[in-house]
């Protein structure tokens, strides 16, 4: 285990196992297992939203499915779905469904405050006085209504094209504010604001932009003074898989601003590739995009390998992959991991080997020495030890260093 | 004439023209000429080093055809050039060119203070530390020492990708600074110590990315209060000229920050044209590349288009065109306004035809009114009034509103 790659995700600790009087439970069997993985293995939990509100939802019944695999929910809060009509959001619906998630005990990140698609349409007849007025008051109402079960947000979503994104109609108003006062303001604006509302969010700064101009973005932004959590980074491979070089490639440039990176959107598609020359996906509609045999064993091989790379470099702390079901997917794309008749690809599978099993400490029995100690080496996370119908928790949450706990069986 | 893309481009005056006594000179004929423009039409003055120094070189005789359509020359000051071995610049040298061009009326630009390409090998030995050190020393030295001669330089050149330039076999000592200083600390360094060593210098950012990741750049350096006097924009256009669409949009992007343009280093080949899979322009290395009668055509309607687009904008301030003989020249492109056997190319004559034909005020007769007024339109710039073999000069410096002055002739 030495040589694994991913030592720095390793909690080590010498547990004292304390029996229900408080002394030391010396040479005995007790069994430890992994409860939760401290590192953030993310989906969307856009198609349980209906669930967690009792209406008619394709994903009833897989519940499980989901998070047996995934520990943090990634739920909608695109404006113009949120809130078509002013003054009219669609809190309490939302609401539901992030307590539904945290409940079942998933973290919920919210996706995103702030970005031009999607920005609703009463917006465009604002001054963009009024628009910065009205996006502060949205991102304070979101973030301070939804503190109770929103722990991490998409604070900004794609500001290096955000001043001159031009594939729509009638330009947004956030392209405009963006425009006018400038990305850095921009994104000041969205972190003040968040911060206010909740100073101890996770808020990130995400980008689809893997280029030098995310770095200088994200430079400027840091010169400005403005504190970020994280590094958001998107990666739909909807035109084919990255491969281990350009990912590493990707990670490195980006963790030398000493912040965690997120992936925040990650996609691999088990049906055919799309085209190479298309420039914003979104301009990829076609009537059908099949899920395929060939497909989903590629998928399933890519999967492993990408959360391979990504857990093995430390600035990651999380990954968010973008599809749960292919039933109503962003593009018709077949990325989910289960497939629209609710079955789990081989992806799944693949993803679960690695979560629950390869990166999992499965119930394990160890003998506590004369001092009823045990020593438990794992990926960061929750810990339960049990002896005779007994429990105890503990985690390990720092990695690289032998810490001492104890564990009072109850 | 109202209608003229160039409105902005003109200067109006109403002359009152004083006779050697002081008293208007009414009723009489007078001849308005232009002397030189304001705007600035660059080359690159490489060529001439040698003949300002009296060694042999290729261009001497053609002298003329540079002055007689240029007004600024860009000097080079690349850094393992100009000092190979540590603290043995070659000032000299390059004072008594600088010196031959303003001798000859023309202004001089310095090109760059700071960047990766041609930093010199002795500079790969020191820490990052004393890399800034002598960074700042060099840029003082510069600047101080020419300061009588060099009113603008390019600060600092190509950061977009300085961080993480890779394509040289052997690291070089600047990119390890902007990698580990961040861009924005680097470009400050540049301009605060350009700034200190001459306050009246212009002062560039340059580069020749084009991208969303430029502009994020310059947000990032402006919101750090970094204050640049111009923003400069290369266009080597060895794979093919951008057309006026393409040149329009990027000129919009850089002109919302309020700064003059300055369109630094613009080629076009009266060639072939580079193949466009090639990424960075140094890695086409062919033995020849021979300039042909198609493309000298090409070239002379390109030069046109491009300038009339760039003196049509606002913005621009200044255009350096990068060749003027194809003897030696960069990649050993046919990128020249003058063959390698010192003939005027037909691109030499269209640029002629601009700056000193359509956009010129050439000897005209004009006549005085009752009270010795004359009124002139035209290019900013100075110009000469004569009469009676007496001269009087003024000059038009302010676009858009009519002017009152007085012309004494002497």
């Amino acid at each position: 285990m030495t040589a694994s790659p991913y030592l720095h995700r390793f909690g080590e600790a010498q547990v004292t196992v304390l029996d229900t009087d408080g002394r030391p439970l010396a040479d005995r069997d007790v069994v430890v297992e992994q409860r939760s993985h401290a590192f953030g293995f993310g989906n969307i939990g856009f198609d349980f939203v209906p669930v967690a509100n009792e209406e008619p939802a394709a994903v009833t019944g897989q519940e499980d499915l989901w998070f047996d695999v995934f520990n943090t929910a990634t739920l909608p809060f695109y404006w113009s779905l949120f809130e078509p009509e002013r003054d009219r959001p669609d809190t309490g619906r939302l609401h539901r469904a992030a307590r539904w998630f945290t409940d079942r005990g998933a973290r919920v990140k919210g996706h995103p405050l702030v970005w031009h698609t999607l920005a609703p349409d009463w917006l465009r007849r604002l001054s963009t006085d009024e628009v910065e007025a009205v996006v502060r008051a949205r991102i304070r109402r979101e973030v301070t209504g939804f503190a109770d079960v929103v722990h991490s947000w998409d604070a900004i979503n794609e500001v290096v094209i955000m001043p001159v994104f031009r594939n729509e109609e009638h330009p947004n108003a956030i392209t405009r504010l963006a425009r006018e006062r400038g990305r850095i303001a921009t994104v000041r604006l969205a972190f003040e604001e968040a911060r206010a509302a909740d100073p101890t969010a996770t808020l990130l700064l995400n980008d689809f932009d893997m280029s030098t101009a995310y770095e200088c973005l994200i430079e400027g932004v840091l010169e400005a003074g403005i504190r970020i959590d994280a590094i958001g980074l998107q990666s739909h491979m909807h035109q084919g898989y990255w491969g281990e070089d350009r990912t590493l490639a990707v990670l490195d440039r980006f963790a030398r601003y000493g912040l965690p990176l997120h992936m925040t959107e990650t996609t691999l598609v088990s049906g055919h590739l799309m085209p190479p020359e298309i420039d914003d996906l979104n301009d990829y509609q076609i009537p059908s995009w099949p899920t395929t045999p060939e497909g989903e064993q590629r998928q399933a091989d890519e999967i492993t390998r990408h959360y391979r790379t990504l857990l093995g470099h430390p600035a990651v702390q999380a990954i968010t992959y973008w599809g749960f079901t292919d039933h109503d997917a962003w593009l018709g794309a077949p990325a989910g991991v289960v497939r629209a008749d609710g079955t789990p690809k081989p992806a799944y599978h693949a993803l679960r080997d690695l979560v629950k099993g390869e990166w999992w400490l499965p119930p394990t029995t160890l003998r506590t020495d004369h001092a009823g100690r045990v020593e438990i080496r794992g990926f960061l996370g929750d810990y339960r030890l049990s002896h005779d119908g007994r429990r105890a928790s503990f985690a390990l949450t720092a990695a690289g260093r032998l810490v001492q706990l104890e564990g009072l069986l109850r």
